[in-house]
């Protein structure tokens, strides 16, 4: 068996502010996994948050003992395997998971969707994100999605006003709004909530921070609008640490560890009548097809990380009238360009 | 697509009495779902405690528009279709599951538990059950039970000294308690704990009726004996009401609906730190091969229905020194008999 890798800058179309930061261009890691002639392709898209950078996703690379996971088959205990070297390095997990994922779909000839059962005609539609931006860029970027029904929009507590006021000037689609954790008292919190809703917002997402659980909560009894959890749930363990706090939680493959987590959180969120939201990092097609993979069993998608970038070197799923499309090929369905 | 079904009378080695009764015959309903030259198989044991009968099998299964579930690749789909003619006729639904998976599992040339990126070198040692019976024929049953390092016993109440007794005269075997709600009141029902606890039982299942939660936290509270829930736990949406009641769930596919639910129920259970356990009703070796495409997952397998039985028409997982073994064939991996 072969592990390959290496670090790609995505270029994004537009400078992208959350509460966080800005950034123009986002490393990541592709990997590639060879082995019986079939490659399995993964992506690495550190996250800061969780003090990743591409330099750590490649140290955490170099310990896997590839005989370790040389039955490719054996998920569930590669898997285990890749958590036994770090409880952390979630986008250096994902990116091996997804490539073990995209290998075994390849050697049996089927997509991922079918072998978990599902029907690529229930995939959901995806949302486009919205960055925090100037009043002219907002609305250039508004008028640029016109093919999404769907926009999440980015608040950070500090020009949330003038920023929807913008928004609903060129449009009336529906709106998802994330707060990144950017709120953090809560009764300004449950103002806002009340605003949203009458603005006809459909969710709110991490309106405070992670650690602000009680207040959250508080926060959810007041207000009718669903409240998805993003930075408030990373592993399957969180998830039931969340009832009552929150009516949904936001899955990302860079943030569970890949394919096999995020299968175990959507049942496991399920079985609490939570709504299931997949979300993404800026990140290329393979990521993103992995993701839409699971779609089918998705409330509400967020995955249009592929969609920002303008120098994406692979093709997978795509976007038709704002729903994803699942290729009819094996595995997570991508293929490198020109290649 | 075909779907045929029979009624068959398993013939048990052994009359068997639990808490609610006795039994020398346990009468299932074969099925076989047949599609482009490939037949899957499945099994329905119905359940008195769901008043379910062979005949209320069939009945459901003659609702069914084959034409609805005409792409078995899509199982969540159709699944999703099962549950809506009945959320009751478990055993009916798993019956349709259990040939679906068969069936996609022989389209794809794999094995279930490789389907779901298990090893077969994972698989539990499984108990044998030893249900309630005079000290004499209670001895020849533990004797005839040689090859199990784990037995199951079952008390109801009434006579559950003598025959804790009677079997430790014969064995020092690790054991497991049953109680079936056969325990009403709950400082009777610590004393017994208490007891087993001494006597070196490894856990107990569902010592009190089902209505009685808040008594099983009570129960739980006071002794370190691992409590496991059965008749407390029917679907995937009961698992997170256990929180505090039960240490883990007994998942029995002829009580969630089949391997679709058990699958999601593990998922959901792991997420709180549950254990796991896979359960029977008698069955042929059709549904306990099916069942046992899952165990690698377990913490507890109790995955005997087929040895009870003396007239199997089916062959599929077997038994080694007490450990389950998963044949290299496609789907759940059984066969006909001199078929």
């Amino acid at each position: 068996m072969n592990l390959r890798y290496h670090a790609f800058d995505l270029e994004l179309k537009h400078t992208f502010t959350i509460a966080r930061g800005s950034q123009d261009v986002s490393r990541v890691v592709f990997i590639e996994l060879e082995h019986d002639g079939i490659t399995g392709y993964g992506e690495a898209s550190p996250s800061e948050r969780f003090n990743e950078t591409p330099d750590s996703v490649i140290e955490y690379i170099k310990r896997i003992d590839i005989e370790k996971i040389s039955n490719l088959f054996n998920i569930e205990r590669n898997v285990a395997y890749l958590e036994s070297l770090s409880s952390k390095d979630y986008s250096a997990r994902a990116a091996i998971d997804i490539a073990m994922y995209d290998w075994v779909g390849k050697a049996l000839g089927v997509p991922l969707y079918k072998l978990w059962g599902l029907s690529p005609d229930d995939t959901p539609k995806t949302s486009f994100t919205i960055g925090i931006d100037s009043p002219d860029v907002l609305e250039k970027k508004v008028r640029e999605a016109e093919e999404y029904p769907f926009l999440k929009i980015k608040l950070d507590g500090t020009n949330d006003e003038e920023i929807m006021k913008t928004i609903r000037s060129v449009t009336d689609k529906v709106l998802r709004v994330d707060v990144n954790e950017g709120w953090t008292i809560r009764e300004i919190a449950l103002e806002k909530m009340l605003w949203l809703q009458r603005e006809g917002v459909e969710f709110i997402e991490q309106p405070m921070p992670a650690q602000q659980l009680l207040d959250t909560a508080w926060l959810r009894e007041r207000a009718s609008l669903p409240v998805i959890a993003d930075e408030n749930v990373v592993s399957v363990y969180d998830v039931p640490k969340l009832r009552g706090a929150f009516d949904g939680i936001n899955i990302k493959l860079m943030k569970c560890g890949g394919l096999n987590a995020a299968l175990k959180m959507i049942y496991s969120a399920k079985s609490m009548k939570m709504k299931i939201m997949m979300g993404c990092m800026v990140e290329s097609s393979v990521a993103i097809s992995a993701a839409a993979q699971l779609s089918p069993l998705l409330d509400y998608a967020d995955l249009d990380g592929n969609l920002l970038i303008k120098n994406d070197p692979f093709e997978g799923v795509t976007v038709h009238e704002g729903r994803l499309v699942l290729p009819d090929k094996p595995g997570i369905g991508v293929f490198k360009k020109g290649g």
